[in-house]
């Protein structure tokens, strides 16, 4: 499996992926998973791609050919238009590779995240589907995730906003959740990588691999850890003798008294 | 869909179950999916269940027309057989049910978790499978999930000990775990069902119902967003600067010099 992230705040957008690819239990490689398409100064897109490795390898190869030859992406007039891009290849793949995988009972499966911004129009996240209908992430909904996606949405869902979260907040959230993913799920696994596309830079701002035993993620793992318990530990018992139905009889009858 | 959990550890068990259940998306209900049988100082059970709701009530119906009639998990010698007990009855749904479901396209789909002890035997926890074959929990692996069980495990898999949690903790933990699961999918749902089985009671120690809007569990939840988004605060940033590969360059170079 896979686990990747896309998050867009007010500032800009930051994008996670693992690196763990296993075809069956006996076969798991390291394959970066995310995918970078820059013009310096006019447009920049990162691709997160998960499902059949072999497709999203394919999907990737037809975008870059034609990126390098001023095509597709490089020519987009915005990023709608970009997400219909990467969907037309997606379709493309989908007509040369699918009928083959559905004869042996496999279905046509990937999906690809899109985050970045073209000169002249806003930042944006999409998720492709596989059927090559793009969808946009949006204020209220200002996160996406492709492949094994539940174990971390639990702390994005508590803690990022689109006007409040900060790019920095979101780099740790991002990586939160992909902890978390690794932590409870073996076919999610690092390397992981990480960057940052800070609005209106049309480049990749900053972005890292965070492999394996990395001495960071080690500490923010085991610093998180700490916190969680800690923070259970501060919360209040859970109080039975307060169960429904709720009989609220008065623990101490007042007596009144006439005074003199 | 729904979300159960058991967990064991060294003082007892605590045993969690929410009540939305639906047929589709349009008939949304509430139903109680903990079941428990006791007979005081002698033995207890409780029964969490998941699946299709039918099969998990005449299940339930079965199991406690035997019990009432002194036999089945009343006179089960141990837990293993008690687990047993549960699958034989499974297996006989499965004969009446499982054709005609199969007939219209459906699984038979019910998954058991119990928890319990009886006298003279260890408490335990088990999970019984659609095909009646029990799992039990171990000291390794000391909380079992039915239902839509992702989005609550990390908390649980970051948390939990079978040596050194306490009932108290493992409490808060369950809640923890059903309110990430409430708050990422709406198929699970309030009221929830709380129990502890203390060692060596053959009783419910505890037991409480927290509904929708409980003043307790919104303190929790509250308490405990606002915790996590301190200690995501108090992480350090990733330090992009940082990146795969480093050079481990020295920053200064030491001179050395011969005093005199």
């Amino acid at each position: 499996m896979t686990y990747c992230v896309g998050i867009v705040t007010r500032d800009g957008l930051v994008m996670a992926s693992d690196c763990r690819t296993n075809a069956g239990y006996d076969q798991a490689n390291i394959t970066r998973k995310m995918h970078s398409f820059v013009v310096e100064g006019d447009r920049v897109f990162t691709l997160l791609t998960s499902g059949n490795l072999s497709l999203a390898q394919s999907v990737i190869t037809l975008l870059r050919q034609d990126f390098n030859q001023g095509k597709g992406l490089f020519d987009a007039n915005n990023l709608y238009d970009a997400a219909r891009v990467i969907g037309k290849v997606v379709r493309h793949i989908n007509e040369v590779d699918g009928t083959t995988l559905k004869a042996d009972g496999m279905k046509f499966n990937l999906h690809v995240l899109l985050g970045g911004q073209i000169k002249g129009d806003k930042p944006g996240l999409y998720l492709v589907y596989p059927q090559g209908n793009p969808l946009k992430a949006s204020k209220d909904t200002c996160f996406l995730q492709i492949g094994e996606a539940k174990y971390g949405k639990p702390i994005l869902d508590r803690g990022i906003s689109f006007a409040h979260t900060t790019l920095d907040q979101a780099a740790k959230y991002a990586l939160l959740s992909m902890d978390a993913t690794i932590r409870s799920n073996v076919t999610v696994g690092p390397p992981i990588d990480l960057c940052i596309i800070k609005n209106d830079e049309f480049s990749i701002s900053s972005q890292r691999r965070l492999n394996d035993g990395d001495p960071d993620l080690l500490k923010m793992h085991s610093q998180w850890e700490l916190a969680l318990r800690k923070a259970v530990s501060d919360l209040p018992d859970v109080d039975f003798a307060n169960s429904e139905p709720r009989f609220y009889v008065p623990k101490k009858r007042i007596v009144e008294f006439e005074a003199g």
